[in-house]
């Protein structure tokens, strides 16, 4: 199995992170190429005397004959800074990340790679780059025209998984897009991606409701009853499904511990518990791609880029679980 | 300093965790009374052996007359059960809760104790009843006629304070509510509160943003940047108040430590971290009213009433911050 990672913004701590999870990653049957700038990677090597070898890939057709070796770091240059500023925004530094990744879900697509594990990006720094599509998520939907790929959140410590029903929209839009959507099949896919990537073989899953309390019986709002609970009662005959749940009190008692994935309807009401409970451990999993794609559930760490004290924790344990998920498929057929 | 402590639902784990925390909240200068059914007291006493004596108090007037003695609880009664069938829903025992906490907060009102400490009710007991506030917040705003009381959320062990901006109310309505309401004096009310009932002579405020990632400067809605950062540039010449901070990477990153309150813009924004947080330590207090008022953070219980598991930690520290607020207050004037 051949795992792709991308350096993420070189002004931050993408580099590091990647390298410094690289040899414990490095195991039999699992080999690595990164995607991005030889020269970033050589910068911060040096710069924190990591113990890793850098080897150029002269071409994308070199890739499959590329053997693993320990503490050596395959890396496909997707172009070269002039200057590397850690901590700083950068258009240059946003062209390569956002060409690290195009060029790593190319490599996964046309079946050389069969995982993709991706380093932060920079919105800003992505933006002055020209790129519309600033986050991770948007840009794989667009490439893979995927309209409506899902976020889920994995924590391998305490094997909480959060999934979001809706992503990044105002608030105020939650309501009338759980009411337009089609939940049903959101569900029903929910449930055959925990079998499918999981080796789950009969998923539970608890759904949150929207309004405060779920609700209290109708006394605030009325999305419970006219939309969540009825999606809830048809799929039940056919699935483990339970809901909806009062948010606050659900996380509150620990209920998470009941269920092999938690859905909430809206970004904070999934992240807020998420990230507390998943303190440097948590992971982005983008559910619905054509391939297999995991993230580190942080940002670029500007502030702490190209010092060495950045953990890895988060990103190895996406690289872990992108190998499991990989395989897990690859089981599948 | 006399503090009336509410039976709550005489079906639940009130009067249990009552009796449980009295002999330790009982030190010199604090007395205790509690308002209720005698008989509900005595029952839960003889059931679960709890080393308590209960006195029943004549009348109101002999209130103030009553000496504090270790392991004596007076109790005003305002009703007693024909029968008690703890874990039950019932009319009579939402009936005595009501009257109970009525009581209570006419003796405080009526300068006769000097905090309130309510115990959890039952909304659809209450209901039954004939109550329409179902609610200790919407009754105690109802009763002193104060339109819009503030939820506050403290956790004694982190020091955690978590204040909501709008309360129980259906999502759809929350980024209206905020576009409307008087912002401005909400935080200028908030820090007067902080200075007066927890002696913080500059208490510092974070407030968080309304959409995801606080908006991402406009990307998903515009509330931060409407409505939101405006008020708190006018405000922070004149005090510590900083944010919007996007909510889910503020307590990721447990950026709550470096603040004295964190406020919240609904319901679910600010209590799931907060339950997560403050596990079985959770007090609620409400701010805005003319009297001090506490609870724990946590509901009737029906599932372990009357078998004596039921955890008092909740309920001891709503009582112990009770007193603290009311102490502050006095040294106030």
């Amino acid at each position: 199995m051949r795992i792709v990672l991308t350096t993420g913004d070189i002004h931050g701590i993408g580099p590091e992170i990647l390298m410094k999870s690289l040899p414990s990653l490095q195991q039999e049957g699992r080999s690595f190429v990164a995607t991005g700038s030889v020269r970033a990677f050589e910068f911060y090597r040096d710069r924190l005397g990591l113990p890793v070898r850098i080897e150029p890939i002269s071409s994308i057709s070199a890739i499959a004959g590329i053997a693993s070796e320990k503490g050596v770091l395959p890396v496909l240059s997707v172009g070269e800074p002039k200057s590397i500023e850690p901590g700083t925004i950068s258009k240059s530094a946003g062209a390569i990340a956002m060409k690290a990744l195009e060029t790593a879900a190319g490599l996964c697509r046309d079946g050389l790679c069969d995982a993709l594990v991706t380093a932060p990006i920079h919105k800003e720094a992505v933006a002055r780059a020209g790129f519309s599509n600033t986050g991770h998520t948007d840009f794989l939907a667009d490439f893979f025209g995927i309209p409506s790929p899902v976020m889920l959140f994995v924590d391998p410590v305490s094997s909480l998984k959060v999934a979001l029903a809706t992503i990044h929209v105002p608030l105020s839009a939650v309501p009338g897009m759980i009411r337009s959507m089609d939940l049903d099949g959101y569900f029903i896919s929910l449930s055959g991606w925990m079998r499918q990537d999981f080796r789950l073989a009969n998923p539970s899953i608890a759904v949150l409701g929207l309004n405060p309390h779920a609700s209290d019986g109708g006394v605030m709002g009325d999305e419970e009853s006219s939309v969540i609970r009825p999606c809830i009662e048809r799929l039940s005959g056919s699935m483990k499904i339970d809901g909806p749940f009062p948010a606050d009190g659900f996380f509150g008692a620990r209920r998470q511990r009941d269920y092999d994935l938690v859905v909430a309807m809206y970004h904070d009401q999934g992240l807020l518990p998420f990230k507390v409970l998943a303190f440097d451990t948590g992971i982005n999993v983008t559910l619905g791609l054509p391939i297999v794609r995991t993230s580190p559930d942080h940002g670029t760490g500007f502030d702490k880029a190209g010092k060495g004290t950045a953990s890895e924790r988060s990103f190895y344990e996406a690289a872990i679980l992108a190998a499991d998920i990989a395989s897990n498929r690859t089981k599948n057929h």
